[in-house]
């Protein structure tokens, strides 16, 4: 029982433990497999769509999605065995994306005539494989900063937020009382659709303002609107800069205590000591 | 006399004063009543429009809206009676909205057949409605801050915005001279709206050059037009970060008289003596 | 003679002279009834397209006309008479404005026929019209913040809309060369055109990729170009934060000499002696 | 042998070295005549599609294409005979520059039915010589600033691109998934690239959701990820502003070591030494 348990904190580190170099190793195969598996995902949905897939191919494309599947799927248990905690893994987001990418191919093993019955479910199967490429983010802990920086300035950002969808409904129930649905502005949902599209500079041109005074109240809505739309670019952006500047205030030389060195010093500019490894870089 | 004014003054502390907590709690749930409003109205215009609504749909939705009408005239009487001094409300911004908010059902009511008769009267008390979502607004009070910042940047903002007309104006014209009417072009309110659109890079697409001289006076001006249209832009950020800052300034420890608090401390860094809440925030 | 030069003198200081509040009254004036002008322009060009004018309609435009351009001959000829140096006046860009925007009613009195043989002269007349709206520029001397901004920065912006240029003529090639006339890209210039249009994010969707190589070019032109073409922006705003700091630097107590002043302070925080009105302001 | 290295030796110094003034004549001189040689490229492919060529046509720019052709084959000898180390330059990004532009005549001139027979050879050889334009960014030193910006932060900016990768490849499988091929999200790679069209405000329009949920989905992902796609802009920005007072801190008097001069002063402002000419300016 202890073995078993030794071996499990082994693996452990040996696989998962972003510390040690097999583990960073082990996470970037995981990364580049998941990779190459949405790029055969997408080859698979371009040629699905240009012409019938032939057996032979069609053949080919399971035999591949079955092989990524299964390494997955030993990922997954892998993860699933050596975590300290499996159960914290198991429901976390990770854990979530992780089964959820495997079981699509069980499923059709399971009710192989569900994607010729429903088309829906046979697109939802390739969308849910392509989150794969969400694995790749466990290779960026550099990510880290601009997450910190969304969830410290989470209050302003979803005011912000908040204020944007109260405009945003104002200027669509004008626009829909001003153009009505002669011209495309069908229901008040499409009108903020359309204020959305418009304030944030998209502007599809698939809903436009076809009148005189519409078209003066969308010129108006697009001057103002824009310069109020920016400023939640400008939290985060803000936010990002002071994180930056504190991870760099954090590093601190371990003999002479100073601190301020360059993201990319290795030693300390003042005393010369081995600087320790920046967090999240 | 004196038992009503000390009634009313009561009722205004429990039911209206930010500052107590009753006050801020009946606030949300008015403003949580507006967006349940506002979400029933969308559900409505969006299901009238696709199918023709059965009388019983039109019955719940008629009920819904007779409920909500009877609360928010209830809060506009109450407002009315307990405000220190009513006229200032009834002819404030928020008085006009909350009384403009519930008039459409009396409307109705009085002149049934003006929803059936007049398609445009049937949609603009449908906007009106919409408008209680800026009650929301009144739960914002940091957006003062955004108001300050506009408000103390506003000569610059006129005339930054009066230049960007002009400049509008003239390349308008020069490209309803260059293109013409053949092109889209047809009147000089319709290009000065194509440049308005052109320039802030909302980009429609429903009118576009065609000739090779518009398409280049078209691409001079995208470029350039580009590098000034986001002055207001900066303004505004400008203003706001500066405003933050002098807020963050004017909070002083009561005890110590040190300023520069972090927004979220609650006690000072200093003397560890308890903060004033810090206004607007 | 020295009559004459002494009421020119005194004309120019009563009418001209910024520094004067009858001058800046004047100027206000002509503003005023530039704009009205082109308002007028505006309706007639609008109602010109939608109907076509009755006599009497085509009878008061032209009566406004008239008495517009009475108006600004006025103007111009005053100007012309009392400037210290008439010439200097007449060949700078406010003589052309002035003369070009009263030019447009006095070919049509001497060759009547102009506008109804060639459609391009009458459009051309309305838009050299429309150019009235420049002289309201006149009323905003803080502009000159925005322009001395602009000529300081000019050695950065002439390189870098330089290289813009580059960028886009390469970009335009690449499209050309793999989408090809079939898929709208018809000549170098229009691909130029497009890529233009599609890095400056105003994406009319007239010309779009229609073949997967060419969709990958332009998805990664996009993204690359987005980040590139905002410098110009930065550096213009950079450039006017400099000049307002540097403005607000140069404005020196006269008694204590102390600077940095609020640009709103009328007197000396220092010594409250009145300090001298800001330029441009 | 010694006299011939040291003839090429003067020519190197005379034509190519940018510190002596001939050397930066013959730069601008060969800038120039590429831009004249891409400007004849562009109005023939105007001219052309237009019209047909005729004849005498075709011969004039054939001989403008020869001539501009043989001086940039002189060039390029001319800097393979004299630069220090010749397989360098013929191996380095200029290299390929100036040998691929003048390729394509000398391929027509060995086999002239390629144009004839395969189009999109046509087509890839105006492509080619429109390269040309690249030559011109030998003229701008300068921007080696904003090379150097990018190569410092090039850690953030691959680490950013990815990320927007990653959240374009989801967002695209997102939308695949609601909207589907019935509504122009044909494959998934058509849905990614809506995806970036749609985040960087592009939005053309050629693809548009038309489901209530995926006009929902489509507004959040506008909303939010407008506020992250502009951190790369940020990034180079930012950079960049360092980059151009490190510059400035570099720029040391050699009499009094004063540091931060004006970039446009000659003279040293403490002690009135003339400074070194600024690098890359």
């Amino acid at each position: 029982m202890v073995a078993i348990s030794a071996l499990r904190h082994r693996l452990y580190h040996f696989l998962f433990d972003q510390r040690t170099r097999t583990g960073r190793r082990f996470e970037a195969l995981c990364g580049l497999f998941a990779l190459l598996s949405v790029i055969v995902i997408f080859i698979e949905s371009g040629i699905g769509t240009t012409y019938h897939l032939t057996f032979d191919e069609w053949h080919a494309f399971m035999l591949l999605e079955v092989g990524f599947t299964l390494m997955f799927t030993l990922e997954y248990l892998l993860r699933v065995c050596c975590w300290p905690q499996p159960a914290r893994y198991v429901f976390s987001f990770w854990g979530f994306i992780d089964l959820a990418t495997i079981l699509p191919l069980y499923v059709i093993l399971l009710w192989p005539e569900i994607g010729v019955e429903y088309l829906f479910a046979w697109r939802a199967m390739r969308v849910i494989r392509v989150l794969r490429i969400l694995k790749l983010l466990r290779l960026m802990p550099a990510l880290n900063s601009l997450w910190s920086a969304i969830v410290n300035s989470r209050h302003q950002l979803i005011l912000f937020y908040a204020f944007i969808g109260i405009v945003m409904v104002v200027a669509g129930a004008l626009m829909y009382g001003i153009e009505g649905p002669v011209n495309g502005f069908t229901t008040l949902s499409t009108s903020v659709y359309w204020a959305i599209v418009t304030v944030t500079t998209v502007g599809y041109g698939d809903i436009t303002p076809h009148t005189a005074p519409g078209r003066t109240v969308a010129s108006i809505l697009i001057l103002i609107g824009y310069s109020v739309i920016a400023i939640p670019t400008g939290i985060i952006t803000a936010q990002m800069t002071s994180e930056f500047q504190k991870r760099r205030h954090e590093r601190v030389c371990p003999h002479c205590k100073q601190r301020d060195h360059d993201p990319k010093a290795r030693y300390c500019n003042g005393c010369g000591t081995a600087l320790p490894r920046e967090l999240g870089a």
